[in-house]
């Protein structure tokens, strides 16, 4: 803490036991959680890993418009994600939170939506670190890969087929329906609402994928720009079969096809795997994928020619600007 | 992403490789950083670790006072001195940045402060995520230490010896002078600027307490708050003796002992080592100190009786309001 103004009040401190000790699934290799100057996690060979989370913060303010619950869902989320990209099995969080002020009516439905999905994935908080400050919410995820069989973004190659999960476009859609630009019957606003306030991170798919896919990404920015990174890392380029792109009945209520299309490629936020797979292990990737709950489709081809080609129905090409996309490299760094 | 504007351009995307990437000491046990969803780190058993982290902002504002040269060193020297606190060697680590705008002028000296201090401890930053909002720095640390090892704050018990590494007081008088509250001369602001503004952390000291303290605990909120958490884990009391408490030359030149105290019990942002050790390795603790550059001072013995006495050189008690201090349930919760 620095100069006269304590960085937390007894009564924030014990907010914070409140609402994030004790919660959650308790797990065997958390020897140490909240309240020490590290968490310790046993590791394989006898070791344990100390983690510690710090946040700094110059600021103050404070808009928001998404539901506490739906915040805190999301915030795991979108960290198990990218472990469910890499085929690592989700084991341990820690959350930084940046607040403003002590607001007991946000925090406890962030808390409820953070570890609702906490539970569904085995996911331990053993972290954290709460500061005053503008709201900034930074939640690192800790997961496990057997060694050598991660899905990276650089193995695709020539021939290898593309599959996404799920439906796309439908996150997209959803913000369209939070910001008012759009008025879709209730349920389907419910449903489009939903798949952007709640994504589900496909973390068994990505297990699944283990010693099948050549490489994998989630998609955050939209599948142009996704399967974008998987081109660049590989040094490849893509066929996509625009007539393949998987979309939901409640987006398909709503627009045309070419609509569909520019959501799936460029809207982001749907959180689906972008995948590829070696013709070789395509028989066996159909058999694993008829028991994921998600499903899984093939909507292109690697091909050796760099850049990405968007075939229509009828064979022709549509350009990429007209997808609503023009450019590969809006993402954050990420990890 | 979310909706029309990207979180990050392309030109901020190549301004954290540039700042951040392919810096900072190279590890044999980093297997990938920087560049895909998750960092992964090798850990004994054939296993890697997956790592990641994400942050979501909501707020706009910026204000600032401290060179940011000296913000990337304390955002890296806090997390090392909860490390060092558990004796843990440091190994990774991973930052979040939000950034109201892209500010080379802020980022290079912010990036050269953190790196130096990495090399200084073999840290390698093995992944981050940066989005736009208000200035906010997450950093997370992850270390090694045998299982078992690890100093908790749990284990003083009566009879043990108190110690602390370095000089006290020293950040806390560094704030006065950073908001200009005192006017020392030329060099000895000099000096207790930089106590406030580039703590070193102990790690050298946690490690070779290993097998030796009862309890360990760094001091971020003064010397009462912190012991006082040392007390509350470990069911004890304890009684210092002020005139023991180490003092800079500095700090000494400012006011007299009282004011000395007070700064070192509840001033905090020293990020010095209070630990206890049991009179049975003392002898093997002070022959150890012996090698440390820091240094180490005895200044107090844990007692059966709940509760922090602090004793004048004429025997009489200090309330511990007369120290400046009233609780000992100010700090966040923490790792």
């Amino acid at each position: 803490m620095m100069g006269d103004e304590p960085a937390m009040s007894l009564s924030e401190f014990n907010l914070i036991e409140r609402y994030f000790t004790g919660r959650g699934p308790r797990r065997d290799d958390v020897v140490l959680g909240v309240g020490d100057d590290c968490a310790l996690l046993r590791v394989p060979g006898g070791m344990e890993l100390a983690v510690s989370i710090d946040t700094l913060v110059a600021g103050v303010h404070f808009p928001e418009d998404t539901p506490p619950a739906a915040i805190g869902h999301k915030a795991l989320a979108v960290g198990l994600s990218d472990l469910a990209a890499m085929g690592a099995l989700p084991a341990w969080a820690t959350l930084s939170i940046s607040l403003p002020r002590v607001d007991e009516a946000w925090l406890e439905p962030f808390a409820a939506g953070l570890f609702a999905l906490a539970e569904a994935h085995d996911v331990a908080l053993v972290g954290g670190d709460t500061v005053r400050g503008p709201l900034v919410i930074t939640l690192q995820l800790h997961g496990h890969v057997p060694a050598g069989t991660a899905l990276r973004r650089g193995g695709a190659r020539a021939g290898d087929l593309i599959y996404v999960t799920g439906t796309l476009g439908d996150a997209g859609l959803g913000l369209a329906v939070a910001q008012g630009r759009i008025a879709p019957p209730a349920d389907d606003a419910r449903y489009l609402r939903g798949r952007l306030d709640r994504p589900q991170p496909r973390c068994e798919t990505g297990i699944a994928l283990r010693g099948l896919a050549s490489s994998c990404i989630d998609i955050s920015d939209g599948l142009a720009a996704d399967l974008g990174h998987i081109l660049d890392a590989s040094g490849v380029g893509a066929r996509l079969e625009l007539a393949r792109l998987p979309s939901s009945p409640e987006l398909r209520r709503h627009g045309d096809e070419t609509q569909a299309w520019r959501l799936a490629l460029s809207a982001g936020d749907d959180y689906e795997l972008c995948f590829t797979v070696p013709p070789a292990h395509a028989a066996e990737w159909e058999r694993r994928s008829a028991g994921q709950a998600c499903g899984s489709t093939r909507i292109g081809l690697i091909e050796a020619a760099p850049g990405l080609r968007l075939q229509r129905p009828d064979g022709s090409l549509l350009p990429l600007a007209h997808a609503g996309y023009d450019h590969f490299d809006d993402a954050g760094m990420q990890p």
